[in-house]
């Protein structure tokens, strides 16, 4: 007689030179990770070929205790209607059918979404924003990611690509931004932003600061942080000002969506309050009186290591919740 | 033998100055159209008595054509998830809850929203916006009112509240709005917004224009717009630079929601293509590459006369919908 397996989802999430996947079941508990390189260059079976070879080893080994029954999928520029990759300026791929690629490998419920979404639902399901209906999760790394919940569920908009808060222009012909255009929120409120903000600052100002003794192309935000702590007026400025960027900008967020909270994570974010208070502090002074005191900003919930894993996750377990209620009202229409 | 019975609902919508009531049928046909005074200084009890009284004599002539299943209501500042009107700076009420008032004059499923969302609601069940799970219904009247479409439903937030694209920032110190800011999108893409502009062009330039010979009081959208296509250079360049500012804004609001349209309607809208090509031609300009030409800027489809009754009317023509979804599935839950 053997026990009852313990059902679990394989979570993936593809970036630019690692692909990460992992077992997780409906709690978050991660039993497997493992890593490959993703080879942008190479051609996406190429990836998937590895992928599903190392994963179905490990699989074996541990399928008479689990079963697995979804796969989520965690990528830049992925399409959630279409279950594609397009056109992402991170992996050379002009455009994959992922979802129909996977089959090929596993032939069970299969998701994709953007990586931004990805983090959105992790924190959703695993993370702070457990039991939220409406909430914004902003990602502030290299660029600015977010994922936009209203009423329990991602917004992805007409064509799937709802969410880009990061290209949102702040100041007419403002910084250049990697997109094309100039004043994007991403170009202040991101790690390059806050990089940015600094070298600007030292511009500005005359104050003795140890950023002084940094090439910029070695400057990053933690760098940035530690020389905050340590009372670097520049760095501490250079928070000040991107705190009063983003709250300014969330504010216009807040009277689209009124959210619950808004999570940010990663990059920026692990400044803990050295960020949060200047957005929270400027996206008060910004809104509407309605809404004053009513948006809570916090920190990512999420275990760092697994937060990508967790997320492509949580895509698929959120997905196949939404198919049970989608096939009960099926069943009782018919 | 009686035919059977037409199935109609109750939309009423709560003016500052005017009550408008009528019974419609869900292909939008209006059968009974009635108003009355709102009077906001008396108490909402001698409103309500008022209303009722009328349509009370009214349904008792009709009632063996017409089966009444619900009641809509559009008012300002109304709260969809509490049932209340509060805190109207049109109404002379503090808190008022609307639906439990109702309820004591007739016993029917009942539900309030604030105008914009009825609008934008009419607009999906009736006008242009039939058959878009995404969209965006914008009143360009004194003030610039919205209702945001994602994924086939009203976006309300955690609140009740969500869809004030009208206090988005656009111009940091910018003119002075009535909500105690300043630049608010309303304060320059609004009827009052436009007369505002003009004001603001006729003490930048030197063109003659007819608009010099009207008090700023008396200046109206409509005859800003009779002066526009009489040739006036200030009247059009007025048209011009409101379509800027609401397309730039546009841009940011599509970067969030990926709507398949954007539908203008009342006051500045009534202009017709003078508003729709400058705010087409500056919300393409300012889009991020993913999402150019592919959000339609359209006019409104609701008959003139009958938009507020409709979309009261349509706001309990969709709740009764998703109502009876959520029965089906909670009739297979248990």
């Amino acid at each position: 007689m053997g026990n009852k397996k313990i059902e679990v989802t394989l979570g993936v999430e593809i970036g630019g030179t690692t692909t990460v996947f992992g077992l997780v079941d409906s709690s978050g508990k991660c039993y497997v990770e493992e890593k490959i390189q993703t080879r942008p260059h190479e051609s996406p079976e190429f990836l998937f070929d590895q992928l599903f070879t190392k994963f179905g080893e490990i699989y074996n080994q541990v399928s008479d205790k689990y079963d697995m029954i979804g796969i989520g999928i965690g990528a830049p520029s992925a399409n959630y209607y279409k279950g594609t990759i397009e056109n992402s300026s991170n992996l050379n791929w002009k455009y994959v059918n992922v979802v129909e690629l996977v089959k090929k490998y596993w032939d069970l419920p299969t998701v994709i979404t953007n990586d931004a979404n990805a983090a959105a639902l992790g924190e959703s399901k695993f993370g702070n924003a457990r039991g939220m209906k409406n909430f914004i999760q902003i990602t502030l790394g290299t660029g600015l990611g977010s994922g936009i919940f209203v009423d329990g569920n991602i917004v992805y908009g007409h064509d799937g690509f709802a969410g880009e808060i990061g290209h949102m222009t702040v100041e007419k012909n403002g910084r250049s931004c990697g997109c094309g255009r100039k004043g994007c929120l991403e170009t202040y409120a991101s790690t390059s932003g806050l990089v940015r903000t600094v070298l600007e600052l030292l511009s500005l100002y005359n104050d003795d600061s140890v950023l002084h003794e940094i090439a910029p192309n070695e400057l990053t935000s933690k760098l940035i942080y530690r020389a905050a702590i340590n009372g670097d007026t520049i760095a501490n400025m250079a928070f000040e000002a991107t705190g009063q960027k983003l709250g300014e900008a969330l504010a216009n967020v807040v009277a689209c969506f009124s959210p619950e909270a808004i999570i940010l994570s990663e990059g920026v974010a692990l400044a803990g309050d050295l960020i949060v208070r200047p957005t929270k502090h400027h996206m008060e002074l910004n809104l509407l009186n309605l809404f004053k005191s009513k948006v809570d900003i916090l920190l990512s919930g999420m275990p760092r290591g697994d937060v990508a894993i967790l997320g492509a996750s949580a895509l698929i377990w959120h997905e196949l919740m939404l198919e049970k209620d989608k096939k009960k009202l099926a069943m009782i229409n018919n």
